[in-house]
């Protein structure tokens, strides 16, 4: 194993200031290994529980009648600017949640939506959202069921947080979680990377950066219940949101105790995305993104999920990106276009601030 | 029907702003009339469905293998202080989506949270949170099964924020619900009315305000177990949160069509908790409580379900207060200790910004 042949490069990261073990700094909130570190030390210190510890994206649970499993998520919502190309907080929130569940292998039925409003939010713009989430659960084929809506102070928060959590119902016999991936197993990823991020941070206004890229934000449970029809043996799903598509399959590397090999000249990133990100000193595969799928599943069955994806609306440009080894079991590196092997780390800080 | 001889009158509300029409102001955020009108304009107007519109603080759904019925609940907790006498935002927030559960009747299983903090939060502060939530959830016996942390920049959140969502689990046969409530039922509380609003107001500190009153914070789902066992008739189960006794009775009026009727002289306020509200001009009946319970059952029941629960510990205090009517139905109104019958409105605005 000849470790001292890899260059570690870890996705570029703002300054984390010195005083981030004694109170939450932005870096807590990225999704990388600050966010991993803050949720080890607090929150399953005391919350600790063998559904939570299993470290999914969704908690299996069972309900006492004995017959059901049922796949529950929640996300806090906090997009800054709250409506962007491509979509706004509300869609945000439901996709995000919609996906979630759906990476457990889960039918998605039900969300719940609760809303911190900001004084001074403008009633059109809650309309606006509100319309937004229902297209999207419409499309998604979910129901909001409940809700809830508290009032913050002017100066007290921004405009408008929406916290969202799916619950889901589990089909007898099927199991796909992050722990599952095989040496030997393919790794497909469902579109281009990094178009969320840029999309926010140019509507963000504040980098001088102007694009058309939109973001790719969508609901994923169509698209997963064809990848499961086509490839019953899928071992995971995941979507790259916060940490992007390197801190994502580093999670799996350590759920599941494997390596995981890409080839840097497979992954797709479109040219504006590529070109903004240089410019700006991003690493595409650490950008978010609200709108792809990380689907690993046994060599066998890799042909037939990647023509059924081809054929659907969010997975016309799906690719085969790398491969899951049993070389350096909780890494995850990368042969580049210049031959040489890449480390790519989890995310430590925070690279791009509330984009999802 | 002498309706003239009925003498209206309203809790006292803050002044509404004129924009209040354009933009989120902080009454529509105190569970009265204009958090319900917000809720009927924007919300109902797009996520309209069944489950939604029965108006619950819980939804009761299906899931598909057919066998259990789910009850789903989900809050946004915005306290400010975050710490007060009797308890802080975690054990609020647990509380709180514990009791929405329990009113259904339902046995609360799981439970997610959601963080937003804001930069600079001491995460000292954050842990004494965590245990908090760990503590009530054993005590309440539910497991926290997913979570999810984000961080704003300072100045766009207030410490922290959490929402939290709960899936309960219906027995079989269990019907309690807000549109039960039958002429001839009588009203019960299960303690002293206004002492969460008086301890997190007095902790702010900026009314001058000292007094010794604790938050009656408190997971209520094993004394509804006790209600449940004692009076398996009961009709509905609330508890009186934002905008108080008064705004949740009206709600109830209204979903089961009927008028309440309740005694003054029988409702139970502390002397401590009735002096703050004289000198700040409040009306305990629309203070919030955070921990006691409205039981509506047939007047068959009424003594089985008040010995069990004075031998509790969160009913020890429990008062018949009124009964259900077949006058002025959607109306609250109390004979007061004076002769006169006065009429309870649905808070309008706000009372007590961010107590729960």
């Amino acid at each position: 194993m000849a470790q001292e042949n890899l260059i570690s490069f870890q996705g570029p990261v703002c300054p984390v200031p010195l005083q981030h073990k004694d109170t939450i700094v932005m870096g807590h909130g990225s999704g990388g290994k600050m966010t991993h570190d803050l949720i080890n030390l607090v929150f399953r210190k005391y919350f600790s529980n063998a559904i939570l510890d299993a470290g999914n994206d969704f908690a299996n649970v069972q309900i006492p009648d004995g017959n059901g499993r049922l796949s529950i998520s929640t996300d806090a919502h906090i997009v800054s600017p709250i409506i962007f190309p491509g979509g706004d907080i509300g869609k945000l929130a439901v996709c995000g949640t919609v996906n979630d569940m759906a990476m457990s292998g889960a039918v998605p039925l039900y969300i719940t939506a609760s809303f911190i409003l900001e004084e001074g939010l403008p009633i059109a713009t809650l309309e606006q959202i509100a319309q937004s989430m229902q297209e999207v659960a419409q499309e998604a084929g979910i129901q909001i069921v409940a809700g809830d809506t508290k009032v913050v102070e002017k100066g007290k928060g921004d405009g408008i947080f929406i916290s969202t959590t799916g619950i889901g119902w589990i089909p007898d016999g099927r199991e796909i979680r992050g722990d599952l991936a095989q040496p030997g197993d393919r790794i497909i990823i469902s579109g281009t990377l990094g178009d969320h991020g840029i999309a926010v941070l140019a509507a963000r206004g504040d980098l001088g950066l102007t694009t058309s890229v939109q973001s790719d934000v969508a609901p994923l449970n169509h698209l997963i219940q064809t990848v499961i029809n086509a490839a019953p043996q899928t071992h995971v799903l995941r979507d790259p949101t916060r940490g992007g598509l390197a801190t994502t399959l580093n999670e799996i590397a350590l759920q599941s105790k494997v390596g995981i090999q890409l080839f840097e000249e497979t992954i797709p990133v479109q040219n504006e995305v590529q070109s903004a990100s240089e410019l700006l000193g991003f690493d595409p595969l650490y950008i978010a993104n609200e709108g792809k799928l990380i689907v690993i599943v046994p060599e066998a069955e890799v042909e037939a999920v990647l023509s059924a994806m081809k054929n659907t609306k969010y997975g016309e440009n799906c690719c085969l990106i790398g491969e899951v080894v049993d070389k350096y079991p909780g890494r995850v590196f990368m042969k580049t276009t210049l031959g040489t092997t890449r480390i790519l780390d989890m995310m430590a800080g925070e690279m791009l601030p509330r984009i999802c």
